[in-house]
This record gives structure tokens, sequence and C-alpha cells, in this order.
């Protein structure tokens, strides 16, 4: 395998080149949709005949069926489902009879139980296994939520550590193929990183709407609820089985980044209590600040 | 007073109405602009001279300067600064000498001080003060990101209880000729309300980011920040002002609420700690159905 393979080139030259996509939600669906566009062969499956009926239709994939048939002159494999459920897929896939792609990689949001399932169900081949993150996440989950677009301008973290250095590079022409930039990072920090930066403000996101939820004045509170509790619960949308699964998945880290938010918020609570204007004016101050400065940073 | 004054035709043919806005904000500044061009004068004041002279610039109003101008031939005043500031210049401009507007109303987002101010420092004419709440915030502050459209299909929050009716409905018809719907709360209910679904999020939203802040990893989490957590903690970007006065204003229901969001946040930690993943999927699709039926019953 050459380390700087060209899909799009190789694709439109011998149209030799076949992906599988295992789990075609919003993640693999895209990724599906744009590796079809530049004409490559695309192999689907889902646990869900649904998802594979609406893949057929918008021509996402070539085929999508049965487990087995993905693995058919597969050169490559996306698996690209709920964290928990990597390790069942990959069991499955490894198990089956025949020639296994020479690439694997998934999509998952958590990085440490990828490296480690790929070690337990790959052997001598784990290197092979690219643990990938996309970051292109949306409220909106599912096939039909799917576009090839999807990954344009995105980031994809890849975890290059102990892998095959073709295969690394393999995977990462496919996400740049996408219109994605890629960059590495370890498993292990970025599990810890994201436990902060993404899990934690889903678990809020969830915890307060579920506070509005569970109080007799439900439906009077939501009335009222206005563009300030719409943006601050959008990732309340999400999934719910891809979040129970990075929740358990990443419970160190997410356990470790609660009780730090819990600390902020308990402080801010006494400034409250004892109405304690400095502290908060500072607290906020300071707050506004950092947002703004990585706006900017952002050119936003 | 007529009831049913309208503001607009009264002001076209015979030019007499005179609005007094004190504390030119985004809120005040707003409705000066909204006023203006609908052809009243409009009399502004602010603490800070450089409000003062944007608001002249941008012609918001026909003469900013200190508080005394502000009441001449001034028929109506908005008081729009941060809430714990109410007390202060309402009573500096109840102690001028010379004529008092009409009517008086505010801007602010906690209404039982308002009411307290009002009957303190109004005496019997506190009935002619009506507290007002346009739910129209954004997390851009200050003159400058005033527009005169900020309250077209808004919301503003009357509370009527105890009020003058035609103190009222004049402003009322203020609020409507601005492009917004009034809706009518009691002062005590909208404090319980608001400390949920808008002071608990604003408060939460400044904790994550604090929490984020106050991280020795804070540039490297920051790199990898995406929308989850832009969307998230835009309401962190809030004037620190203003959300410090609405903290200590609306305390105890502010402190109800942080409680019981504490009371979810630690319900969904122990069933991370557990994996209790049965608890977390039902708790995550509960809430997504909660967001996604309100979404849909705004038409969204």
């Amino acid at each position: 395998m050459s380390p700087r393979v060209e899909p799009d080139r190789q694709s439109a030259a011998s149209g030799r080149i076949t992906l599988g996509v295992a789990g075609l939600g919003l993640i693999g669906g895209s990724f599906a949709l744009s590796c079809k566009k530049r004409r490559m062969r695309v192999r689907g499956w889902d646990a869900d005949p649904r998802a594979c009926a609406i893949a057929r239709t918008v021509g996402a994939v070539d085929s999508a069926g049965c487990e087995a048939d993905i693995l058919a002159g597969c050169e490559a494999l996306l698996i690209a489902v709920p964290v928990r459920s990597l390790h069942e897929i990959l069991g499955k896939l490894t198990a089956l009879a025949g020639k296994k792609p020479r690439v694997w990689f998934d999509a998952g949001s958590t990085k440490t139980d990828a490296v480690r399932c790929a070690a337990e169900l790959l052997g001598k081949n784990a290197p092979r296994f690219v643990p990938c993150h996309p970051v292109a996440g949306a409220e909106h989950s599912g096939m039909s939520a799917a576009n090839a677009s999807l990954f344009a301008g995105k980031t994809v973290l890849v975890c290059p550590e102990g892998r095959d250095p073709s295969a690394v590079e393999y995977v990462r022409s496919l996400w740049t193929g996408c219109g994605a930039l890629t960059k590495d990072i370890s498993a292990a920090e970025h599990d810890r990183l994201f436990a902060f930066i993404s899990h934690l403000p889903h678990v809020l996101a969830y915890a307060l709407v579920g506070t509005i939820g569970t109080n007799p004045k439900r439906d009077r509170l939501l009335q009222y609820a206005a563009s300030g509790f719409k943006d601050f619960s959008r990732i309340a949308s999400s999934d719910p089985d891809m979040w129970r699964d990075v929740c358990i998945s990443n419970r160190d880290n997410l356990l470790a980044a609660m009780d730090e938010f819990s600390r902020e918020t308990a402080l801010l609570r006494k400034a409250v209590a004892e109405g304690d204007g400095l502290l908060m004016r500072d607290y906020f101050d300071k707050v506004k600040n950092l947002r703004n400065g990585w706006l900017a940073s952002r050119g936003e």
C-alpha cells in the first residue's frame, strides 16, 4: 500500500477502490455519500434495515445488506457506530471468513476504547486500525441527515500512535478527500480534552432540559423559553444511544470534568447566596473575555 | 390619558410625543431607534458619555445629556439599565425638580425588584410605573449593538398587576409600535419562571466556560472546542454587569433553580459512575423528545 495513495485519482482511473461502511448514520452515511461522489465503490451495512434502504435510495452505497457483504473486495472499512457497539461490530467482522480489509478505521467520539478494541480483536493486525474522530457532529442524527459535504472544512482527529504509518496516511487521504483537515492527537489526550470540551457540555445540556422537564410548571416554563435556552440546549437533541455510549466509554474523564464543573458552580452559588456582586462581576467578565478571545482566534 | 393612545399616529399628526430613555444600551438604544423611526421625539441619557455620543450619531435620540434633560416634556420614560441600577436612576429622576413623566416603565430581566422600587420611590404614583421585560436579549450588548428592529416579532412581558390600566395600555402600545407582541404575567411568576428558563442557563454557561478557563490545559482545550461548545456558551458572552444584577436581584429563585439542576446532575453523575446505560438512554431520550416537541410547538 502506497503511503500516498490518492483514492480520488485511483478510483477515477481504475474504478477499483472499494470501501466498506459499517453503520449508516450521520457520520457513516455522509462519508459514504462523499466517497460515492468521488466515484469509489461503497458497500454499506447497518443494523437498521431502514438506514440501509435510505442509503441505497440516495445513492450513498452500491450495496447495503448483511455484514459479510461489505467485506467483498473492501480495501478499507469505516466502522461508524455508537462507541460501545464498536467491539461487537468489529468482533463480528473479524470472525467472518474470507479476506479482510487492509485498513480499518472508526469515527467514534472516544478513542481509548477504540484502541483497546483493536488490540483485543485484531491482534497483530491492530496497527492497521486507525482511530479517528471527525469533529463534525450535529444534533441531527441518522442516515436521513447525512450529506456529502458534512466534513468539508471540518477537522478529523487521527490517533497515529502505535499505528502502521501507511495505514494512517491512507486513512488521512480518505478524510481529506471528503474535504476535511486531519490533525494528530493521542487517544488518551483526546479523551481527556473531549471530556471537558464536548462530553461535559452535552451532559449539562441534557441535565438542564431534564431540570425543566421534571418541573411541575414545565409547560409554562417552555412557553417562555427563548433563544438563550434554544442554543444552550441544542446538543440535548443529540442521539441518546451515541451519548449513553460516550458517557460510559469515557467515564473517568467525564466524572473528573463534572466534578470540576460542580466546584465552579458551587463557587457561583455561594456568590449568589451572599450577594457577592464583585466576585460575580469579575467571574462573568473573565469568562466573557475568554470566550470572545476564542471566537476572535477562530476569525468569528 | 386615553386608554387607546396610538403614539404612531399622534406623533405623525402633531409631532408632540416625547419619550425619555434612561440607559442607552442594547435595549434602550433599540427602543429609541425604533421610536425615532416612527418620528417621535426621544431624549436619552446614559452614565457613559460614549453611549450618548453613539446614540446622537446614529440618530437614536434628539438629545442625550444629563438626567434632567430627558424629563423635558417627556410623556413616558423607559429606564433600561442593569436591574440593580433601577433604584438609583429612578431615585435620581424622581428627585429632580419639574414635571414628571405620566408613565414610567422599565425593561429589566427581573420584575419583583422593579415593583418594589416603584412602590418605594413613586409612592402614590407607583401604579403608573409599568414593569416590562422584552424577551429580546442577545449576547451583544451596548448602544453600538442596538437596532430599530430588535423587538420585531419578539415578546414583551408586561406586569399589569396593581398598575393603572391606562398606563399599561399606553406602554403596551409603545412596544407593539416597535413590532413586539405583549403578554401579561405577574412579577412573582415572571421571576420564578425566568430563574429556570433564562437565569439558570446563563449561570451554567458562565460556569462551563469558567471550568475550561481555570483548567491548566485551557489553550489546548479551546483548540478543540467546536460548534457544540460555541452554542452552549453563547450566553456566556452576555453583559457581566447586567447578569451580576440579575443574579443578585432574583437570588432566591435562582438558588432554587441551581439546586434543582444540581439534583439532576447528581442523578446523571451516579449513572455515569455506575455505568447505568439504561438510565442514561432513558433520560437522554426523554430530554430529546421534550426539546424536539418544544421546537415543533414553535414551528421550528
